[in-house]
């Protein structure tokens, strides 16, 4: 459905001592990606973090197929998998251009949740249009 | 089947603007129990790398049952689920025990490589042996 | 004056690929052994998040002596330096007891602030009691 | 002297549940700078790594003037202050350019050593024609 590419390369931050990139940020870069798709759709995190709901992550699952080390060029591109009535399936595929390889891929689900309560609400229609 | 137990509490880094953890954190809990788990056995992550051999992950997938905030006890409950040639499936159990609330659970899949070649190589004796 | 005494150990995630401890995290582990030492004493950092007033922090340096290994254990030792009027003046020694030496130190000023308008404010008395 | 400006924006993942960025935080977007000026001039830190030398930090200090939070857009100007036998002297001034304000300052000390020994060394010449 929808796709989004956002780029990004690997920081000395990202990596560990292994020499290659700690494995659980490859999530936070699926995250920036979806930071950067819902601005440049005009709905900025920080206004999301204003409005009366929230999107918390419930699911989340990914493949690593090469490692990344510091500098390597990160391209994420972004699937709109599903939109459910309370849910959003987000996949996530990343390469590296200078590679010519993928190197993973992630799938996160997100639910929208009053903000107070926290309780499953449908997705608000602003984020429904965008999506 | 072997289990091990690692508790841990949830600090104001790892958490983010929405007021709770940041999703990818409950994986870094989960390497933190193996980490510690290892050490208990008696082979030191250091030790490891400085071994002929590497861990990497090449899948790992989460589900985020309730929201944690600065300050939550974490115990995180490991379970080695299977031993294959050259992998290793891990399961985490997060739990809140103030709370008395699952809060969440991993699955973290290991595969043994050779340092340099990167290549997939059978888990080495002394850690088949551990786990 | 008043003294407190964190332990903590280094893990992966705070490593980089220089094989040691990424520089800024030593920061994160002087927050840590301030947060753990206002939970002693009864002031847990859920609470204050939900009070009137934070805590950030407006300057913040530090020395490295030595280099830092995953699993290095990791002594913080907690001296509350100074408090004015709505400033704390925190000094973090870092030593690793396993190799008898001091690894680092740190100095972290925080200032109380109203949480709405951000504004200075005194530092208030049940934080001044505890400190 | 030299001046490199590198841009960038705050994150979810730099948050914490204060609302603004974790403050040490400003210390790895004055390392990204650092690592995008010295592959602007040829010599990235993949390379870097792979050399027989060393850039650790020895002294880290940041002053923190304003709030950011998620989304906000960071302009990194990165000074070279001196460049000593063995040590560079690096200043960094952090600016949002929509609000027109600055919003912190930092000064890292890297020293030269050795990869294996980790002594003292002299800056490499290449590192020095850069700087």
């Amino acid at each position: 459905m929808t796709t989004f590419v956002y780029r990004t390369q690997l920081r000395l931050k990202d990596t560990d001592a292994t020499g290659v990139m700690y494995f659980s940020e490859q999530f936070k870069f699926a995250l920036e990606a979806f930071e950067e798709f819902l601005k440049e759709r005009g709905f900025a995190l920080k206004e999301l973090l204003a409005s009366s709901f929230l999107l918390p992550v419930v699911h989340a699952k990914a493949d690593y197929f090469a490692p990344m080390q510091v500098g390597d060029l990160l391209e994420v591109a972004l699937y709109v998998e599903k939109i459910g009535c309370s849910s959003i399936v987000l996949h996530y595929l990343f390469s590296d251009p200078n590679r010519g390889i993928e190197v993973g891929r992630a799938e996160v689900v997100h639910v929208a949740v009053d903000r107070l309560t926290r309780k499953k609400i449908p997705i608000p229609e602003r984020l429904r249009a965008i999506l």
